[in-house]
């Protein structure tokens, strides 16, 4: 049969062909950040992973991938434990020092053996203590699967990992809006059926998607944009500096940078990256967008009202911040 | 080596001992959406699926897992071919639909065959179309694996399934505030220094957590507050209704009801679920909970502010909103 064209597709293609085009479409798929780890020959290991996975109830089994090409994935496939330490939101910092390869990753971290003796962290969401059960080919990757010992639930929200760049869940408006009337009417509600607060989800969700066809028009996903404005605050910096400005994944700098050097938006010199004059210009072009949106939205509000809708959004936003 | 206790668990033991528990402390690991279809003897078969995940670049592999009791485990474990389909924020239907048995998923959806034949849905994030590699045991699921042969990006926001409910993705916090400082600072933003857009994601995201609060306080979980609204418009309800009235994955009701049953809120009569009395006390504290957060935190605000704030919600709603 044939493939019918996607004329909408922002990429689209043969995998082979453009593997880093190939991952950002893979990124499409939001998960939970884990931080799994095991001991070999004495000494703690652990990787940042986003691959975990739930398998069976009965049995309890989970599974996981790891690179062959990581430098710990001999310690996964020899040791005969691992742990999945599930991260809360609050934990990037934990997720960026699991992500990159160093030294001691452990030093000054607060960890205890679990049951098995793998490490276990502190301040996580989940942790699920695995007996490791088999271990199987998958291409560049291998994959692990554990049998659960021993699990435990903590209260919080769990930090993610979407499109490239750190996030956190939020419910969906179609919860915060109440129940869905028992007729099967489904119409679109409209506006004045809201509470303030379902309607501020609402306008929040629809203004992200806007953005975001802001960055697609200029071909960008959101670790491009953001490297384009941490790049426009300084002369040059360093992969290490950029990954620090943006707080996004390692892995996210790495595959958004070649795109913005190959389009000279970026230069690289020497280990560092510069934005070129075209870079500066799209640099605009972005801030115009952004200050543009509101304007265009706004047009045909008052003024007066502009502003007080901006009192009241200031006043719940000093009310709710967390101290 | 012994298990350290870890004393502020919600939750934690032995897998075997209490499955219902061991599948919420999996259901910390948030996940995308996606539903995974094939055609089996001429018939197109799909269901909706959180377990996928990445698997290699070189080879191009993905994998997903699907339970034996599935009633289209058969089809997908003959057929030569699958289709992933990460489904967007606006796309819970589609996700709901494709979680319960029915007679005609496919039915009313303009799905087309993709390039090996798999059904391909409209208005996805992404599509991920798979030869299928290898079917390996994974205790009561099977794992597929599949050779990625074609994928296609589009733009928007992925759905999310966070804690047993529907949920959007929102930039981190530390995103929104911005590219890092130079110097590590970090003093916290003041609102006056926020577009009216970045002050709309804030408050919308410290509402969801004060809220979450909330609940938290009466003992219940996201999907037993909703079960208990939605129980509170009508004498009883069958679990197909209450998933149809909440927007909640079915798993996530089948896994709220029976804690509401022990603890005497709601009453199972012959398949049909109602509130006790003092499920309808409980129902009068939450609404009071939700009345109180607004008129609390809009306290001190006069009349026409708020009324110029629902103005420009409302407008912003209606012009952002999608056809």
């Amino acid at each position: 049969m044939m493939a019918l064209p996607r004329t909408d597709a922002v990429e689209h293609g043969d995998p082979s062909a453009d593997q880093r085009a190939f991952r950002r479409c893979l990124g499409q798929f939001p998960t939970g950040v884990t931080v799994i780890t095991t001991v070999w020959q004495g000494n703690p290991v652990g990787v940042t992973a986003s691959s975990f996975s739930s398998l069976s109830l009965d049995p309890p089994l989970v599974l996981w991938s790891i690179a062959l090409a990581s430098r710990s994935c001999s310690a996964f496939r020899r040791s005969e434990h691992f742990a999945v330490n599930i991260l809360k939101a609050d934990q990037i910092d934990i997720s960026q020092r699991f992500s990159t390869p160093a030294e001691d990753k452990f030093k000054d971290v607060e960890w205890r053996p679990g049951c098995l003796g793998s490490p276990t962290l502190p301040g996580i969401l989940a942790l699920i203590e695995c007996a490791t059960e088999a271990v199987l080919d998958g291409g560049d990757h291998i994959i692990l699967v554990g049998r659960v010992r021993r699990y435990a639930r903590f209260p919080g929200n769990p930090l993610l990992y979407a499109q490239g760049r750190y996030a956190v869940a939020d419910d969906h408006p179609r919860l915060l809006a109440g129940p869905a009337p028992p007729s099967g009417a489904g119409g679109k509600r409209q506006a004045r059926d809201l509470r303030l607060m379902g309607l501020l989800a609402y306008v929040e969700m629809y203004a992200s998607d806007a953005f975001d066809r802001y960055r697609q028009s200029e071909g960008l996903n959101l670790a491009q944009s953001r490297t384009v404005f941490a790049l426009s605050a300084a002369d040059a910096l360093s992969m290490e500096e950029i990954v620090r400005r943006t707080v996004l994944p390692p892995a996210s700098i790495e595959d958004a940078l070649p795109g913005l050097v190959d389009r000279h938006f970026v230069a690289a010199n020497d280990g560092a990256y510069a934005l070129t004059d075209a870079g500066r210009a799209l640099c605009s072009r972005l801030t115009g967008h952004v200050e543009r949106f509101e304007s265009e939205h706004l047009n045909g509000i008052s003024k007066q009202d502009i502003a007080a809708a901006r009192r009241v959004l200031e006043h719940l936003y000093e009310r709710l911040r967390p101290a």
